[in-house]
This record gives structure tokens, sequence and C-alpha cells, in this order.
């Protein structure tokens, strides 16, 4: 039976009295059921207290504190390997594997990672961010040790229901029954990616979960089969073997994976220790894949998620810093701040609370009511997710124009085929994805979209750093990646204002268009009224000056106005532009900043190499190609050849030399060197 | 009972006595069962002699000629949409739709597209060429039919048991259970990739085919269960619904459909049309998603294909050119010639007829006996493919060092997470996959790999301009896609001895590293007995000269040479460089070059934005800011800003000017046009 319905109380010493004595995996090792229960329930209050504190992931820990220890008391890791997928759910993880005093700096520039990470534990088999990868890898690790590669050790992959909606979770878990590879697959099933999941997996969970009877293992079925009144037991058992697994076939819900020639295990209280280790033991012992399918609630044991039905779940995904007192929800809410020190990428809200009139909104929000207005304005614009509802601004639409939505689960693959298709019978799909999640379909991009000039839009929230969720969410390559595509325009706006002008154009524009916004607030600018289509490939001058261009492109553009205001202490007047278009380029613009000035600085958001600034590059050495005298030498200034570390975007600004102060000392400094060669 | 049993004869006219009054879908309309039977066989025999004679895909046609018929009999295309995944399969969708007199002209240049194209046809209703998308595009296309966008009609997708190996056609069912989209998912099972199938599902395919009882409707099923001997059948009658639904499901096939909430028919003989129309006009009269199972026979009606076993249908998955006289094969088999004239790409054949000594070896023979070495060198190398082991030449090691190989099936993405497992574990996995379709595996490679620097090696066939494929099939954008991220090594050789080097080079070094050469016939170069290692980020000076330095990276360094033959005809002796790679550049050769010459130029085979051309502009930039009048222009030669056509190689080369010739011309144009400006 689950012990952990008591509340939470506060972390006080004495309810940390076994948790704070494990230091290591194997410190569970000598423990019992109850004590090993007893472990996970103190950790669940850690979790509430430290987090509810600080901020983070949060609902999904709460689900995986008995599954944790559960795992850790039966393995010998890092030797075995366990493998969370994504890592939303791996606090717990963290706290066993000599991690817990660390856990209040998680996600804070030079804190723990906030996700696993290779680099940070040896506990940390895998390093992941995006969701659906861990059987993958399992399979992977367990194909090399069969190979004798390695330590041989025992492999589990946890991976959420919302997970499995992923296509390379299928191609692995496919593989895995393929060649018979014994991994242990957790599917930690709790009905929930960040937002309710959708789609027929989801139906399929769902009555594995209602059934009741189903919290028995398979062979209680064919027992019981064997026992049924009136003689029919033994008729059935006379009909043979087949039958009888027919019959027990339809109580169990594990067919869709015995196809695939994966052992099933399930459904299991994923919060009763005993019988978790109880299934565990038996999957590892098996020399097969086994799924284990175990029932968790995300946010276990913090009433207002796990009481507050799919809304609370979602609401509670992740907590924001002080949001939580002594257990319980703090009385009023934190007020959001420019700078995201609120996890808001990670608090997908129902954009029910704006933030009050005189901060500037989000950049998600303004895209969510510039969708909303477009849908509203024409029928023909419909906006797709995948399982970002709230993270993305596109549950506003769905709320609002429920008709003209879709929400395809983790599957960004099929979020642009669905986009194809739609695209082809004549409707204006905008897929609203992450620009670091977009990777996931850049074939679609290129061989579904681009090729065929298909009228798909998309808008990449989080372009740039995204700070707290590091390295695995900064949107640090789309203007690259998207740069080599034919027929694509591709964009950024420098406010909000223009981001919804841009998403005009772009639905407006027949064929391709990709626009990125940073994450985070907005600048404040009044919104337009009535957006306006601006003319595809023009960039705009916002100052006149000398000497010194700076172009800037998307969030640059701000970057580029506050180095001309330092410089302006300097005696120098930049002249200042926004690119807008990073394909197909203003080219009379930047032909005319590169004769008129000595340089001309491109500021961006994104790696340098094949971003915007070798964009201006390429151009301007082609045009200039026979006088290439009479240009200004160009300074690219954007994010560095290697991956940024997470923290506050601040922070990483500086780290990067991503600031006015910055670019302003490069700009003097270039032109310094220059001085003696100029003409 | 199907019909199609009869040997196919020679193409004469009296042979096409029905097909070719076919000149549209609705002129099959008024025909009977029995008249559609015999177009099928009509227009079989007429690919076995069109294509038998010009060469081309071949044996997945053969299978889909009463599927073809039957479909278009029963629907009004292009109003109703029959989608083709891939394309392999679409010539006798071709010959109804009005293009029976151009088949002889497919793949050629200015000819019929190979695979489905929306620029071609209105029948075409997707475009093609990567597998597993037709479903994708089917949901978005019926879902904005029932939002009213566009003409309503019916919605098949066509797809092979191989293709739903990609977790994107899993997404895609997944999303058509969840929101009960009615379409029409035709499940083309023949057992066959190009590659036999590997994986769990192509042993549930088997189990399904083997079963002759399936080849009835489910509702047969039922019906004998409840005529059972014994009183049995009454019995199970009143037991209730739920287990004469649990014994019937075990008699049926598509649970793992029907677990997906998506309705499941089969298995139907893909060769009888009557089945095939009986089975069709029920699903498309079902209101909800429905999958028809058909079985059909890769090769059917061409003996060596038929009767041939798996291997028979892999050789003949395409048919060379004269390859088959009077519908058997050639007696004395084509010779392979340099130029692309045979379509290896297509005929991924086991290598096992080399060609004459004489011959240069293809790049991909030299990869597959360099991976066999390095494998049998060292137990850790490991070679994967997605399903083209033939294609790549991994079938080799397939048959060489079994145990140190995988097939993952058409899921680039589990095969690059698969090798992120095995390198984490201390395997060298190298994924041997073509540069096209390694964009379906983009975000596992940022994130999954570079991220965490784990030592993987992409070896990156038919990099470039592949010839009769086309766009889809192009590797054009890999350099691009690959330098925007941090931690990888990327290079080219330009040569089959080079290859051996960079294959060594790349496996050796301890982090990721990709590799890109091109399809078809390498230089003829000595291969050497011992690979070396070469130095990470080094170029290599071919010949010194003055004025102008041709740059190559890999088959760019070939047109360099030709080009330099060229120009010292002009009185120029041009340098020529083989800068290997892309990144880390050879920063010290780059500075020589522009610090020596007017003119460097450099040459590639992929699209220039963000190309190597552009790593190389980046470099020069920067390191000349200061003094930007001591260097050299820069002209930058590759593959333009579109997408580009198919046909022969010689052919696409010429149109986009990547040819000894054209370049000589574009450095001869430079350097009078810089005349007047020269120091």
């Amino acid at each position: 039976m689950s012990k952990s319905k008591q509340t939470p109380g506060n972390a006080d010493p004495s309810s940390l009295s076994l948790l704070a004595e494990v230091d290591a995996p194997t410190d569970l090792h000598g423990l019992d059921d109850e004590q090993l229960q007893q472990v996970a329930q103190e950790m669940r209050t850690y979790i509430i207290d430290t987090i509810g504190e600080i901020g983070g992931h949060f609902g999904a820990n709460l689900g995986t504190c008995e599954l944790a220890v559960a795992l850790h008391s039966l393995l010998d890791s890092p030797r075995d390997k366990i493998l969370w997928d994504v890592g939303h759910q791996a606090y717990p993880h963290k706290i066993l594997t000599g991690r817990r005093e660390q856990l209040s700096t998680i996600r804070k520039y030079d804190g723990l990672a906030p996700f696993c990470s290779i680099f940070e534990s040896e506990h940390d088999i895998m390093g992941a961010g995006h969701a659906s990868t861990s059987v993958g890898y399992a399979v992977g690790l367990k194909e090399a040790m069969r190979k004798g590669i390695g330590e041989d050790g025992k492999v589990a992959a946890v991976i959420g229901d919302g997970a499995l909606t992923g296509g390379v979770a299928y191609e692995a878990m496919h593989a895995a029954g393929g060649l018979q590879t014994p991994i242990v697959i957790v599917l930690n099933d709790n009905g929930m990616s960040i937002s309710p999941n959708v789609g027929a997996l989801s139906r399929y969970f769902n009555r594995a979960r209602l059934n009741r009877r189903l919290y028995h293992a398979r062979e209680g079925v064919e027992d019981r089969l064997t026992k049924l009144p009136l003689g029919l037991g033994k008729r059935i058992e006379r009909l043979g073997p087949e039958i009888k697994s027919a019959i027990k076939a339809y109580w169990a819900p594990g067919l869709l994976f015995e196809e695939l020639d994966l052992a099933y295990m399930g459904v299991i209280d994923g919060h009763d220790v005993h019988a978790l280790r109880e299934a565990l033991r038996e999957a590892f012992a098996a020399d097969r894949p086994v799924v284990v399918h175990i029932h968790t609630v995300k946010g276990k044991g913090f009433a207002p998620a796990e009481e507050g039905g799919l809304e609370g779940m979602e609401k509670w995904h992740a907590a924001k810093p002080n949001s939580i007192v002594n257990g319980q929800p703090a009385a009023s809410k934190p007020v959001p701040v420019k700078e995201s020190d609120s996890p808001e990428s990670i608090a997908p809200e129902r954009l029910e609370s704006p933030p009050p009139p005189s901060a500037p909104p989000q950049y998600t929000q303004v895209f969510a009511d510039a969708i909303v207005a477009e849908a509203e304005r024409d029928s023909r614009v419909v906006g797709i997710t995948a399982a970002m509802a709230g993270g993305t601004g596109l549950q506003k639409l769905a709320d609002e124009v429920p008709d003209q939505y879709y929400d395809v689960g983790i599957a960004e693959q099929n979020a642009v085929l669905l986009a194809s298709g739609l695209a082809l019978q004549g409707a204006k799909p905008v897929c609203g994805i992450y620009s670091t999640f977009l990777q996931r379909a850049y074939d679609q991009i290129i061989h579904d979209v681009c090729l065929q000039s298909l009228d798909v839009t998309f808008a990449m929230d989080r372009a740039g750093l995204v700070g707290d969720d590091g390295p695995t969410h900064h949107g640090a390559f789309d203007v690259s990646y998207f740069r080599p595509i034919p027929n694509v325009v591709v964009m950024a706006p420098r406010d909000e204002a223009m981001l919804v002008h841009m998403l005009r154009t772009a639905i407006a524009h027949d064929g391709p268009a990709a626009l990125r916004y940073p994450r985070g607030a907005a600048e404040g600018v009044e919104l337009p009224v009535v957006p306006e289509e601006i003319s595809i490939g023009t960039g705009e001058l916002l100052a006149s000056g000398e000497r010194v261009a700076l172009l800037g492109y998307g969030y640059g553009v701000s970057v580029a106005l506050q180095a001309a205001e330092i410089l302006a202490g300097h005696d120098l007047a930049p002249t200042v532009a926004d690119a807008r278009f990073a394909k197909p380029l203003d080219t009379e613009l930047l032909e005319r900043l590169a004769i008129g000035h000595d340089l001309v600085v491109t500021i961006e958001e994104n790696v340098l190499p094949g971003g915007f600034g070798s964009a201006v590059l390429e151009h301007l050495e082609d045009a200039f190609g026979d006088h290439p005298q009479e240009r200004a030498r160009i300074l690219r200034i954007g994010l560095p050849d290697r991956y940024v570390t997470h923290g506050k975007p601040s922070l990483l600004r500086e780290e990067v030399g991503l600031t006015g102060e910055s670019v302003a000392e490069r700009v003097l400094v270039a032109l310094r060197r220059r001085e003696p060669a100029l003409r």
C-alpha cells in the first residue's frame, strides 16, 4: 500500500531523518521497503520546500520520488545506468546521487544543471532536455555492453507517456523489440506532458489507467480466467493457450508494446515503493526488453497540483520563485519581472494573469494575441503546437478559436507535415515551435515545406539565449539552419510591434516564412491597432550617423541601440539600422551602409558560423568584389561557436559579449586599430 | 481471386488494348473488376519493358499496379487525393494520370520527375522522396477539408511497411487516431524497404502475413467464433462482447493500429483488384481513419524478383538501363560507367559485382572496404545504417563483421541516438547515412551527439548533386547545417585515398566528426595500404602558382584541378589547394593564400549560403579586419540558392556552373574586371 498520502510539512531537520543520511545511492541499499518509502516522502517535502522557494521544475519531480528511490535501491549506479528522459523529473535522482545540498542552486548560473548533464555527475548517464531520447540511448548503451564494450550493467530508461508521442521514442522501442535488447523501459504515465497529453495514445493510456483491475499483474488475470464459474474456466483452458492469451490480452493494456516484441508489466502504482521494487526486480531479471508501466501523479503530495485536475498539474509543472511557503502556495503572486528570474519558460500558465499595465508584455503574450487576431480575421489561419500550448501562447488560440488550432503532442516532425497538408489544401498554418525544438523537423522544413514552397509560417519563440533552461534550450542555431534553405523568408522583429507586423507579413506571404523572437519581456513599445504587411527584404534605418553602422537583427537591434547610446558618450554618432530580414537581405540598405561607413557591425543572437552576419558578409564580398576597398570592414557580433551554459540571460549575455557595453567597446577598439589604415 | 499470375509479354500494341485507352483516371470509372485487372496487368508489362530499357525504380512499382488501378477507379483524382509515400511506387499512378507516354523520360533531365511532384501534375498531390511523410500530409489535407478549406474529397495515403518504421509516420498515425481524421491509410506490405525490413514491426507483419486465416475480414472470425463446436460458441457468446472481442482480436493482426484508435481491415491480397476495391469502398465509406492492410509482392510479375527471394527483390528494387529484354533479364550485365547513367543510387546491389579493374571504384565501395577494415582492426567500431545497407555499402560490414553492424530501419533519428548510447559506453559508432537523409536527425546531432561531444562519426554518402533522384536526394545542405554546430569536425575527401584516411581520422578523433563524399565513381587514385590519421584542421597545397588560388573542398578539388588546367591555356598558373576541413579551418593556409594572391576562389558542391566558402570568408574578414586591402578578394562557387532538378550529374553541374570550364571562365572575368584596381 502507498504511504505517500501524508501532507508535506516544513523542511525542518527532523523531517529529513533518513534522507539526511543518503549521500550516495548505495546508502539506500540497506534500507527496507518501509524506510525507502519514508526516504521518498522526505525527498518530496524537501523538493516542495526548496523549489517552492527558488523556482524550478516541480510537478514531475514530485511524481518520481518513489521511482527514483526504488531504482537506486535496486541498482548500482553508475555501473547500472538510469536514464531520465528530458530530465524534468530528475531532481529526486540528483538528490539521491550526492547533490542534495546543491538543489537550491539548480538552474542558476554556476549551479546545478536544469536537466541531467554528463558533465555534472557520473550518475547522469546522458544529457537531455528534448523529449523522447532515453530509449534510443538505452538501446545503444546495452548493445555496447552486449559486445563487451565498457563495464556490463543494467540499463533503465524512464520515459513519460507524453514523450512517447515523439516518433524517435517509437523508433527506439521498435529497435529494442527488434534486437531484443534487455533493457527496462519505465513508462512513467501521469497523463501529462507539460500540457495535458493529446492523441490516441493518451486515450489508450487513459483506458488502461481507469481500469482498476489493471493494478494487478497479468498472471492474476490468467489465474482468474481458469477459475471462472459454471465450468467455463475449464472449457476455456481446453480451448488452448491461444484463446487464454487472447482473453488475457484484452484485460491487459500492454498489447501496443507486445506487438513490438516488448514484454509488458503494469499498471503499477508509482507511489508504492514496495510494488515498484517488486516489478522492477522482475523486469531486470528478464533477459529481454520490458516495459514497466507505472502510474504516477504529477504534483503528488502538493494539493494544488494533485487535486487541481489537469489545470492544476499544468500550472504546477514548474514553480515560480517564492511561490510556496510552508508547503502551501504563497498568499500573493510574485510580480513578473522583465529579467527572466521567473521561470516563465517552464511555467506555461494559461496566460490568465497579464502583468501589470506598466510592465512590457512577454513576447509570447504578444504572439498569442496576434495569432488569435489573425485567426479571427482569416479562417484559413491555423495554429499548430507540439505539446507547448502554454509555452508558445497558442493556448489562447485553443481557448478562443479552438477550431483553428492543433496540438500534435511532442511530435515536431508531424507538426510540420500537418502544416504541409493543411497548406496544400489552401490553409495558412502557423507552426508555433521553439527555435531549439524546430531542429527536430529540419528535414520536413527542407523537404516538405520549402521544396514545394508551401504557405507555412514558422513562429519560433525562445530564439537566442533562453536563460535557466540552458544549452539544450537556447535558440542558437535557427538563423544558420534556415539560411541555406531555398524559397524561405527569414526574419526577426526588433520589438513587439514589429512581431505583430511580421506575423501578418508571414501569413500574407504566399510561401514559407520563418520569424524568430526572444524569450521574455518585450521592449515596451506601443502595439499597432492594425498590423501591416511589411515589404519583404527591406530593412529600416533607425538613426543616421557616421563612421560606424550598427546593423541589428532581431534582439541585436536592442543591443545596437544601447551601444549607440554608449558610443555617443565617446563623440561617436553611429548609424543604427534594423535588418529585419536575414533572407532575402535588403541589399540596397547593406550597400549604402557599406559605402558610407568605415565599419559595419552586425549584431545577432545566433551563432556566428553561417548566421546573419555571415549573410551580410557574403553579399558585400560579392557586391564589392571588384573594388573591395570601397566597402566598410564587417565586424560580426553574435553567439560564440560553443554551447552556452544556463543562468539569467543578462549574465549569459555578458558572458558572450552580447551587450551594449561590450559592443561599444569592440567598436572603439576596432576604430582605434583601424586609424592608421583609414583612407 | 487474383488474375495477375500470367507472365508478362512484350509491349506490343495488342498487349495494351485497354491501357491504351486510359488517358485520365476517369477512363477507369466505367470498367468492371475484370477489365480493371487487365489494365493492371497491361501496365505491369509496360513497366517491365520500359523501365527494363531505360532504368529506374522497378520492384515496388510492379507491386502497386492493381492498387493504383483500384484507387483511381473508385476515386475522383485530383479532387480526391491519393498520396504515395516516397514515390518509389508511383509509376503506375503516373501512367494512369496522363503520363503514360512520358514514362520513358522518367528520371532524365527535363523528363518526368523520379517521384511525385506537385509541379508536374495536379494528380501528384504532394512531393516526396524521403519516406514516412504521406500520413502526416493526409491528416493535414483532410483536416483542412473538415474546416471547409478547399474542395472536399476523400484522402488516401499509401505507405509501405518499411516506411512505417519511421517515427514521423507513427506520429502522424497517432494524430489521425487522436483527431479521428477520416482518411484511408493503405499499408502496402511487401516485407521490404529497399533492403529487407528489420525490427519488431517486420516480425509483426510477418506473423500477420504468414497466417492464411487472416485473408479474411475480422467479421468472419467473429462468425466462426459463435459457431464453435461442443456448445462452446454459445458459452463464449454468453460471456459477453468483451470476451468475443478479445478472441477476435487475437486472430486479427490490427491491434497495433486499433490501440491507436485506427480501424483496421486486412490482410487483403494486393494483386486482386476485386478484393482491393471491395475493401477500399468500405474504408472510404467509414467516417473514421481506417488502415487497409494489403499484401503485395515486390517485383510482382517479374520472375527474377518475385521468385528471387529477398535478395532478388532487393536486387530488383531498381533496374539498370538495358537490364531487361523481352521481359527477361538481359544476358550480359551492362558495364558500369563513370557517369551515373546507371541508377546505382537506386540499385543498391550487394556489392557483389565490382566494376572491371580499369574503372575507378565507386566511393560507396571504397567506404565499404574501409569501414570493414576499421571494424576488423578495432572491435569498438560499429557501423549503423538506416535501411540503406546496400546504398551506403554497409552491407559488406553486415556480411563480414555482422557483430559490429546495425540496421535500424528507416529511422535516422534513432540511428543517431543508438550511436550516442554506443559512444557513451566507449564504442566508436559510424553512422552511414546519405547527406539528405541525415537532415532528419539534425536535432539528435546538435542535442545528443555534439552538445555532449560524443565520439560519433557521420559518414555522408551522396553529398552534392546525386543525379537522377533529383532535388529530394541532392546532398546540398550538409556543410551549411553542420558548420554552426559546436564541437564537430567537418571534412570532405577530394578522392578515394583521402576518404580512407579521413574515415580513420574521424574514428580516431575522440569527439564528433562528419565527412561527406559524392555519389558515383571516385577519381581512380591508388588506395593506401595503411590508412593514416591526418592532422585535424589542415589543408594541403596541391600546386603553387600566382594571382589566383583555387581552394576546393571535397568534390570541389576536382573542379579546381580541371579549372587550373584550362587556365594554364590562358597563361595563368593558379595555386590549387585542398581545404580538407570546413571546420576547423586551416587558417594558416587560408591566410597565406589570401596574402599571396589577388583572388581566392572557393569551390564546393554545397549551397553557397553558410557553406564552405562562407566559412573562408568569415575567417578572412575577421583576420584581415584591420587591413582588408592586404587580402585577396574571395569568389565563392557552389550550388545556387534554389532546388536543383534531376538528371545526369554532368548536366546538372553544367547547369549550376560547377565545372572546370565554368570556374575558369569566371576566374578570367573576375581578373579582367579587377585589372584597373590591381595594386
